[in-house]
């Protein structure tokens, strides 16, 4: 059996090593050395080229790297065959991490601490309640769960908004595009986690802004494409809102220049909120390819009409 | 009855509003405007002068607006009444959101993406898994339990350190000196939320940082007196402590010129961790204010020998 490994951002040999200690009779190949082409029978991929797993004849099953698979389900060649993505419990950890810690930045005035300790200022000042603090999610699923269970324990209000209707312990849903309005209104945290699919992207624009309360903080740690910069730039400047933790960007890596590398409202990470590791992930990555090997039915399938 | 207040760093009209709200027929008297003395049942307070409550011939019930009582404890002439302390839920929260952000900060590499972001940088840097990090706590009360809960959520590595044996759910547990020693030589994050006591005076020291791995970052989050901050300085400057977080100092306000403002590894707070606010904390002072009137018994009423 052989699999064949095409990312340019992950460690092929680490993968190799997680892997093969889990599944000794694996041969794994890294792309572009792909020796014959209908030897491969599954993929393990992150970004791979346009139409490259349409040239594998015998290809049964693609597993991607990454949680969001709209790179992949953009090329038009790719093969029909079941495709399963990463959802393990260390990116969902990773992501709670990352949006708590830019909630407290906001919420606790972290930064503006920092300004003053810079000038030697001791000035205590008042923040609200974690209970008087709306946190508003766009997307429930397995990210944004992960980070409702960490902010649920600081007692933040938290409400969230997804495609279907449903009912989370402690969280207000709200769904469809009345209840988007709905929400908005009382979110002055708002962090996007949505998959990126037709409907979602560019849904966080001026629109969108327009209608959450002055003040208001936007995350994103989806992708790039879920944000009009151009219409955040505009509500930080209008003083409408105060500030964006973003980690996904329209053009990775942010190009050198781009305004918001500068932005004095705006705090940039490299794409680095949630990140598969092989020491985290490989567990899962094995369990889709012995299911796939036994006949089992496959964990976090993808379903291509959803997107996700 | 009669209740003198006296704090300067708490707002007594906000708090007659949230009391008298609640305790329609108290009358509050705010310190110095104390009236005749033999007039006072019950006192509220935070730092008052020494000697001051002595003065209340009448007096029956003590309430600290902090958690941590030694300053009260440390004057000879307190009375020998029931003294209570805030540890209000509200409180544990903040002290949990306050932990939280530290521990990320550091974890997570949040300041080093500061500093790329001011050079406009895009470079993605590894992290441990945070199930390889291991925080250990000095101290296990109400406080450490709040942070406990919200790390927990995030994977960490917990360990805890207290005066009497404890069995923490996912809390590796440890007591006594030995047990001092065995813990810290795991822990890359060390939180302290002790209370300030004969025997925890000064416990971190250059003692306890040597015991700490290589790379270690410390938080103080309970009192200054808990720190010997040259030591601090020292550890910092010798390369064996990668940082630490600090909300409370020997000398508060943080004089003027002293050498942890200035310095590059130290992220300082102005004793904001936990505040008490009113809008919060009334309810438990006016649950206070009616178990002593019904007697019933007092929550949160402070052991004179142990220190809290």
């Amino acid at each position: 059996m052989t699999l064949l490994f095409c990312s340019s951002s992950d460690n092929a040999d680490e993968w190799r090593r997680q892997i093969s200690s889990r599944i000794p009779d694996l041969e794994m190949r890294v792309w572009p050395d792909v020796g014959d082409p209908a030897d491969i029978e599954m993929a393990m991929v992150w970004k791979p080229p346009a139409g490259m797993l349409a040239t594998l004849p015998n290809l049964r099953l693609i597993v991607s790297l990454g949680a969001g698979v709209e790179p992949l389900l953009e090329d038009p060649t790719l093969p029909d065959v079941p495709l399963v993505r990463m959802v393990s419990d260390g990116l969902a950890v990773d992501m709670a991490g990352y949006v708590a810690f830019q909630v407290l930045r906001w919420h606790r005035l972290m930064d503006e601490y920092g300004a003053l300790q810079a000038e030697g200022r001791w000035e205590p000042m008042d923040h609200r309640s974690a209970s008087d603090v709306t946190v508003g999610f766009l997307g429930l699923g397995e990210m944004a769960m992960a980070a409702i269970r960490t902010l649920r324990t600081m007692d933040y209000r938290l409400m969230g908004w997804s495609r279907s209707p449903k009912a989370i312990d402690g969280v207000e849903c709200f769904s469809g595009a009345d209840g988007l309005a709905a929400m908005l209104k009382h979110c002055r945290m708002l962090v996007c986690l949505l998959p990126l699919t037709a409907e979602t992207r560019g849904i966080m624009d001026a629109a969108l802004f327009a209608a959450l309360p002055q003040g208001a903080v936007v995350v994103n740690a989806a992708r790039g494409g879920h944000l009009v910069e151009e219409d955040l730039l505009a509500a930080l400047d209008s003083g409408h809102l105060r500030g964006a933790s973003l980690d996904v960007f329209a053009t990775e890596p942010l190009p050198e220049g781009h305004p918001l590398w500068r932005h004095p409202q705006v705090r940039i990470t490299p794409h680095v909120a949630a990140v598969t590791h092989p020491s985290r992930s490989a567990v899962q990555v094995a369990e889709a390819i012995e299911a796939h090997r036994a006949g089992r039915p496959l964990a976090n399938l993808v379903d291509r009409r959803r997107g996700y």
